[in-house]
């Protein structure tokens, strides 16, 4: 029905992807594959219609409605399983995009919801997951505006899949962004790292690491809010999902061409998940994150910035991590514990496939 | 995980379905089945955070921000087969967003869409339905501001799921909805009915009737706005998808406690259509509709409606298929060609599954 148009030449694929190229887990997992899927396919196919505010892939896009700035941002959510320590997959799917939209500087408000159900779901997990979604929204103080249900055949979904867009008003005086990221800021992290990709890999494989950790899917934009309204000069913010803060780090010191050095010592991995990863072979900096953010904020204003922060129970162990740097632009390098340095590559693929 | 707290006593589900109550496929068909899960299981789970617009089931949500109105809606697309005749899951996932924000009365401006992949999906197709997407998007004029992918694994999905949300901005003086439906009001309806749902039929059961018919799959804000901007005094609209022009006329009748009255004899259903539904003793009434919209107009501006619409190719057959009545409330009615009267009642389930 159509000729074949996609050109992989110069993609990471495997070598057999290139002769018949396919999806492949990895094109979901927030690397280096699903950016170039992004890159290579998505935009070029959807072609002017997406030239606008699209084609910067932040977290959330920033539209003018007359005097009204809006953020938007989409997210469909696939995590396995449904039910984990610290959230569902209906806290996930209001909190997960939610702050997106709050990385955007914005007050999300509303909230519509898709679903995609398969035929033998139990209706008491149906109900048990939208009273979560409804609960999250609720917490989060947003609405619930519209929805959407579709029903597959048997076999033609895991369950359910819900996918959700956000919508936030953002005030006239934010702005944020790459193009305010200047070396010296600092690499501020909201809170400990690695929990929620290690306590949804705790339930599926059954595995246990001492304590119980649980994910820390949260919704974040109060603390965001409060950054901004106490006027501190945050230049940008994202939240480390898939992919991790190395992926994040990385999308940053690209999109802003300057370069990034974060220490290891001070990296915020809860003794739980340093266990997981080094049992594992995981790289704390690679697991999914939902309930912090990283942001680069003025030198100045880091002090500020902190002390704001730990005043908010979700962000209490706000540290820094790092800096911005003029050198080695788009490349992320951590001081290891022992002196040395090693690159924080962008992950090739999720270490975890269906995290979110 | 959680206590069962469905009481499905009081549904319209076969008796073997509330002793293990599940999803079954009728509960995305856009009939009673689907309007039980909203009323019965998602309103009431979805508590406080959906107590605004969603609880309305209009086709899209109309929030403020600031001085600015916005219509908000989503849809999950599920079709099969992905390209059929007049369209595919690209064209699809836009207009029918397009379509629901147009049927608020608003001019739709943006639009995200977030993808589920399965695993092993040709890259070549994934192309061809980004483009299709891209150029619906364009030939709209909505700009797709955000997307999302996530892949899951073989036999988790059945290709691909896309879900689109469209925002639209609402001029100040727009009002329609329920609260303005009259007796003595007309239905019009803006072009042949049944084409999306036997098109789609005829390629995924490799069926054929005759002449090819092609899905009516397109935007139709412009014709909405031509009759808007032109002052005719329209007090509803509506697009006729899952549960075809019976179950819109059924949403419409009772979210205004009217009677509806159509005459048989005036139903633009094409001869390929009505060769069809004969064959396959469906009634064009239930077939699903992806280009065409109904109207409640007052009288007195009927024959300018009609003469407005006639003038854009996507309506020029546009035609009045019957009124609005005082008699029984919240039923509609369909006068038969040999002078009897039959009621149209809310089909059960779609006649078709994923259909859109």
């Amino acid at each position: 029905m159509t000729e074949p148009r996609v050109d992989v030449d110069a993609w990471s694929c495997p070598v057999p992807l290139r002769d018949h190229p396919v999806v492949v887990t990895g094109h979901g997992g927030g690397g280096r594959l699903s950016a170039e899927l992004t890159r290579h396919l998505f935009l070029p196919a959807l072609g002017d219609a997406a030239t606008g505010v699209l084609t910067r892939l932040d977290d959330a896009a920033v539209v003018r409605a007359g005097p009204t700035r809006l953020a938007v941002s989409t997210d469909a959510f696939v995590v396995r399983p449904r039910f984990f320590p610290g959230g569902d997959l209906g806290t996930l799917a209001v909190n997960g995009t939610v702050n997106d939209v709050a990385m955007a500087g914005a007050v999300p408000c509303w909230l519509s919801a898709a679903f995609v159900l398969e035929e033998g779901l139990a209706l008491d997990e149906l109900h048990a997951l939208a009273r979560s979604l409804g609960g999250a929204a609720r917490d989060a103080g947003v609405e619930l505006v519209a929805g959407d249900t579709k029903v597959v055949g048997r076999g033609q979904a895991d369950g359910l899949y819900v996918a959700t867009t956000g919508i936030g008003l953002l005030a006239p005086d934010v702005d944020l962004g790459s193009h305010r990221v200047r070396p010296g800021d600092v690499v501020v992290v909201s809170g400990p790292i690695g929990r929620h990709g290690i306590a949804v890999l705790s339930v599926r494989e059954g595995l246990e690491f001492g304590t119980e950790l649980r994910s820390d899917c949260a919704a974040l934009h109060r603390p965001v809010q409060a950054l901004l309204r106490a006027g501190v000069d945050v230049h940008q913010l994202r939240d480390p999902t898939r992919g991790g803060v190395a992926a994040t780090l990385n999308e940053l010191a690209a999109a802003a061409a300057v370069g990034m050095v974060v220490t290891e010592r001070a990296l915020p991995v809860p003794e739980a998940v340093r266990a997981a990863c080094g049992f594992l072979g995981l790289d704390p900096l690679e697991v999914a994150n939902e309930g912090c953010f990283v942001a680069l904020v003025a030198r100045d204003d880091a002090e500020r910035a902190l002390e704001i922060l730990r005043g908010d129970e979700l962000t209490r162990d706000a540290v820094v991590i790092g800096e911005v740097v003029v050198d080695h632009p788009g490349t992320v390098v951590a001081r290891t514990g022992i002196g040395g340095t090693r690159v924080v590559d962008l992950p090739l693929a999720e270490q975890l496939p269906r995290i979110c």
